[in-house]
């Protein structure tokens, strides 16, 4: 018989840290690889990847974009075109010398991320004003070496997608690069339930060859931020660098104007860190592998009658949308099964108590909140639908309002570094590097965003009293 | 204005290679990669893939089976773990030698197959019998250094799915060996309309490290056989090698019996190679990206009466399932749009011609046949819907009839090598090495398997008239 402890895990306030990598092996998301750095996603994690995966992907289409597919590889040279672009991917990179039992005559670099490819091969396909614009989506792995690896949340290999889009316009490619940012803002808000930040990257955190980055920021539940998503601005910077021109209307040579745009399998860490608590996962209804799970409760020695009337059920759960499991395995006990269930984060369990059962009930336990109801079994399917919808909202309003409750407007220094231990801080500052430098020396924070929503303001720099140039205040954080 | 020329290909009779080469870039399918070998699989080639995945993964998942994701990076040793296994691969593999600014300690291998890795993974997770069967699948890129690349038949990056699990008995495994291969062919014979043979691989056509291996093959317009997909039975060769063992329920230690099984880009290969035409691709309606155009045809200047209700009925189409596409680019004519649409296979071409439309009709065209229907714009979906299913059902008999026309059955050597300059050939073999490099060498024919459907025969070797150890005939041909 599988033993409490095993389920046992270090409380958050205790060690988030080892919290987090605990919930990660022991809700079966995910296990290092053989080789450091390396991430197996395991079937329950990997079937949150493919749930986000769907409702990205149908945006993305619904949008105007075409997924492809671009060669992993890329010659090293390719990456030396962009001077910014190189200078930050370089110390990252894993490079191919040997193939085919010989070492190569160049240098292959395994792709940290695909402007430079896909910007090759778009000066290749674009040829005239009718070309544009060009707008393409890859699901693809990309390769990033760590120093610091930890499953999800920084992997030498991580699952995403990268949009890559071309416009004969600045005004296009700026309009492009919000539709991105606004779908982002769907998933992170509807879907995954963070409630992030919305707002522009400060010069220094920027996505080395762009001149706007736009990122998502989230709140995890020890404070510190994570970058959800981001969507990227690169003006003319790679289509100078690969000749990505167009013939315009009027029949001169015009160079296009290109964005891209990315969310990872890092995702799936803001999840975890966003909404689990001390017994474990919490997962948003709609990237749950499991919406409702089943767990038949018998007494005597003959279960057959309820484990059937279980499958009974399920099957009309799964008819009606909703995604269910039966628990039915015979060398568990229902306590361990209930405490596995809500480990991995399922939102409802559903018990089927013989006792009940025989009056027509079942009983449904909320994950998030911990309640229990007794459902008429023939109003189950819409107990469960109307269970979800709650779960979901309320999830949604304890992300948001945690962020708010641990966002603070500080004017002064001190308050500063003080509230920098909480949680995000909202301040003015001068946007120089030594200033932000200083920062990181003393708090580990760095700038996480110039949010769109806050108010324009004249304010001074709170460390060193100089005028801000966002002319708003920025937030801080510590971040993942 | 665009000009036809720009359409024209050369015919498959007088240079099929040719052919292929050049209806791959002019139906967008894929474009070569800037590294040697590698391919850009582009947004029209892209979503037959993409279809394909739909069909196929919704197999894979019905019959029990979770997806997962492994790292691409495997350490060398673990290749050389099995012998016969290390052995195949070798002379195909990209290694890491430096990651993150400096020389690995151990080289990296990029995985040419994961069976290893999963392996690795398969002996932390298995404990008991009760963790049996474990049936996991990857959708993945994989890269095999390719010495004489092919867009879709041998790029050095090629996308696929593999499936692993392992097994308490080798019962079970072998079972599984068989579902697999038989959802490969629902894909193969349903959905792709190839109408494969099927059958077991002789042995040096085996996968490096299996015990038996099955496989379908389909012929291709010039009579040549590409292996659609395989499923290997692995017996314990690796689970030997990374120990994936379990306590049965009598308590003792055995080892599991494992599978594996895939599927590729190759596929796509297969499709333009087994229903194309002179006049270039022809896609089974369930892979078709578009499975009818629409095309207005206006001879006044104002076409916008004619563009909106092309766009309505588009949109009625889709909404009863139908992919659908509406051209309605300005600059082109439609004699260069229906050649076009037809270079890229699409089924069902629509003619939304102003006078027709007047009468209430519309002209529906048959890539396949090139027949040409009016049709009650009122009944305009069920037409379509008629249509694409008498398609699909002309094409695969097509496929089907041009198999079997081509296959021939011989009894002499003579009879042999003619033969093989036409399609499959059945023949009794003695199954010796040498004697099938002698084959090879005269005809450039290799065994393709012993087909399911033969019948049991004691024939003597074609070539060398040595009893045949397969106690029946088996397919040969000249392969891609």
């Amino acid at each position: 018989m599988a033993r409490a402890d095993e389920l046992a895990i270090t409380p958050q306030s205790q060690d988030f840290s080892a919290w987090y990598n605990e919930i990660v092996q022991k809700a079966e998301l995910a296990d290092r690889g053989p080789v450091r750095g390396t991430m197996v996603i395991r079937p329950y994690g990997y079937r949150i990847w493919e749930l986000l995966q769907s409702e990205l992907d149908s945006r993305i289409k619904a949008t105007g974009h075409q997924n492809a597919y671009f060669p992993l590889f890329i010659p090293e040279e390719y990456l030396k075109r962009e001077a910014e672009h190189v200078e930050g991917f370089s110390p990252e990179l894993a490079v191919v010398t040997h193939a085919g039992g010989k070492q190569l005559e160049e240098p292959l670099v395994v792709r940290p991320t695909s402007e430079t490819v896909i910007g090759e091969m778009m000066s290749n396909w674009i040829d005239s004003y009718r070309d544009l614009p060009l707008k393409l989506n890859q699901w693809a792995n990309v390769v990033r070496w760590e120093m610091r690896p930890r499953l999800f949340l920084r992997t030498t290999e991580f699952l995403w997608q990268e949009g890559h889009t071309a416009h004969a316009s600045e005004k296009d490619a700026r309009e492009e690069v919000m539709t991105a940012l606004d779908f982002y803002r769907e998933i992170a808000d509807e879907v995954a339930l963070l409630s992030p930040v919305m707002g522009e990257k400060t010069p220094g955190e920027r996505f080395a060859g762009a001149l706007n980055t736009y990122s998502l920021e989230a709140m995890m539940r020890d404070g510190k931020a994570l970058q959800a998503a981001t969507s990227h601005y690169l003006g003319t910077n790679f289509s100078k660098a690969f000749n990505i021109s167009y013939q315009s209307k009027e029949g001169d040579l015009r160079y296009c104007y290109t964005t891209s745009w990315g969310m990872s399998t890092r995702l799936i860490g803001a999840i975890i860190m966003s909404h689990g608590d001390d017994r474990g996962l919490i997962l948003p209804p709609k990237l749950a592998p499991y919406q409702v799970v089943i767990v038949p409760i018998h007494k005597g020695p003959d279960n057959t009658q309820i484990k059937q009337l279980a499958e009974q059920f399920s099957l009309d759960l799964e008819a009606s949308g909703i995604r269910t499991h039966v628990d039915d395995r015979e060398y568990l006990s229902p306590g361990f099964k209930f405490n596995s269930w809500e480990q991995k984060g399922v939102p409802l369990r559903c018990e089927f108590g013989e006792r009940d059962i025989s009056k027509g009930l079942v009983t449904l336990h909320n994950r998030l909140t911990s309640e229990k109801q007794l459902v008429a079994i023939d109003q189950l399917s819409r107990a469960v639908k109307e269970g979800l919808h709650r779960f979901g909202a309320d999830l949604y309003k304890r992300a948001r309002e945690f962020r708010l409750s641990n966002t603070k407007y500080v004017a002064s220094k001190e308050e500063f570094f003080e509230a920098l231990q909480h949680g995000f801080v909202i301040a003015e500052h001068c946007g120089n590097k030594k200033c932000e430098d200083d920062i990181k020396e003393i708090s580990a924070a760095t700038p996480r965003c110039i949010p769109f929503d806050a108010e324009e303001t004249n304010g001074k720099c709170i460390m060193c009293g100089e005028e801000s140039p966002y002319k708003k205040p920025i937030i801080f954080a510590k971040a993942y």
